[in-house]
């Protein structure tokens, strides 16, 4: 395992976020590197959800992961020994990442041979929302234990990503939360989103999400 | 119950943050009211530990919430119906609250019969951990299916605040939750904070919280 990569990333207040952001994706797409942008609150599973996700596919797909976190690299270690290449950003307090930021995330990891990037984003429901870091789809991960309501509370995200992941649902008799309900709320802000219910802990509802990750490298650019 | 009083917050940049928040905390102190701030990702039980709150003190404290979200009504509603005098503020997206909006609330609530009143802050880690509101305590939930590495990843607000509630201790035995471990990362950030271990749904630990509060508004100015 190569020795992990941590810096702390600049911010660039004067750069046109869009314009980098395009740039980004148009770069990433004529190498042949697909960048996922995950972003959920702390603890709904995203680095356990990447964790599962790279050993699944880590044969079959190059997959790198850029971590982005307020401190500690523990997150980075965990994708990196899953088998991913791995780097980690501290973002000083800032809570999101803009396409400036994310650029120098994938400077500093070098994805010219990956098939697949994952953005770990920070971990909030507010600030991501609002910034296109260049990637081609855009992910929320919402856990069980948060409850079915969060939608209504923020809406933005729920409104905005390609994918929701439902984690957690192993335990979901053990609190009150309806599926029916959420995807109702959701789809009231977000008609085309695709859902996918899983346990990144048991594998529960993993083969979906695997396919459809598939399924995008294939047909992507 | 009367109607419910729905608010947009206006931002003011021009205003010395430290010092609005001082003088709130002294006004507060003169008229005799306790203000307590709650910080918590979204879905950690902000709401419902209020509610139960509210339910157990209503007949012997008179207690007001500020419910500040980026969007909905339904927390405030939820306190209101419990017995607290409630209004809802709304941020427009911003993602944390400062003394000057706190203000705003304080004003627009009304507080000069109650004894506590509790501001529910934005619903993430990391914007409300940098503001002094002006209340007297600050406090932070966070609940078992989150993780015991939360204070890893966020060691700011843990650092901060004056009481930790780890919620949703009914459902402990079904993730990997270590309270020892949670309790020594927090300790390492925080040596003199006061930990409750509670749920909110069962009741379970409720009792050294409630006390708590009575303890804190005896001994108040």
């Amino acid at each position: 395992m190569s020795e992990l990569k941590v810096f702390t990333i600049k911010k660039n207040i004067h750069e046109n976020n869009a314009k980098v952001a395009q740039a980004t994706r148009e770069e990433l797409k004529k190498q042949g590197t697909y960048l996922i942008n995950i972003m959920s609150s702390p603890g709904s599973g995203k680095t356990s959800t990447l964790v599962s996700t790279i050993k699944a596919l880590k044969d079959e797909i190059k997959i790198g992961v850029m971590e982005a976190d307020i401190d500690s690299d523990v997150d980075a270690i965990a994708v990196q020994t899953a088998g991913a290449k791995a780097v980690q950003m501290h973002t000083g307090g800032m809570c999101h990442l803009d396409a400036t930021m994310t650029k120098q995330g994938i400077d500093e990891l070098g994805v010219e041979e990956l098939d697949l990037v994952f953005l770990e984003n920070i971990g909030n429901l507010i600030c991501p929302a609002g910034y296109d870091v260049g990637a081609m789809k855009n992910i929320a991960i919402l856990s069980v234990p948060e409850g079915d309501d969060k939608p209504l509370k923020y809406p933005k995200i729920f409104g905005k990503v390609d994918v929701l992941i439902v984690n957690k649902i192993d335990v979901i008799e053990h609190f009150d939360f309806r599926m029916d309900l959420l995807e109702e709320r959701v789809r009231k802000l977000n008609k085309d989103i695709t859902i996918f219910p899983i346990s990144a802990k048991t594998g529960e509802g993993m083969d979906e999400w695997l396919n459809w990750i598939r399924k995008e490298i294939k047909t992507r650019g």
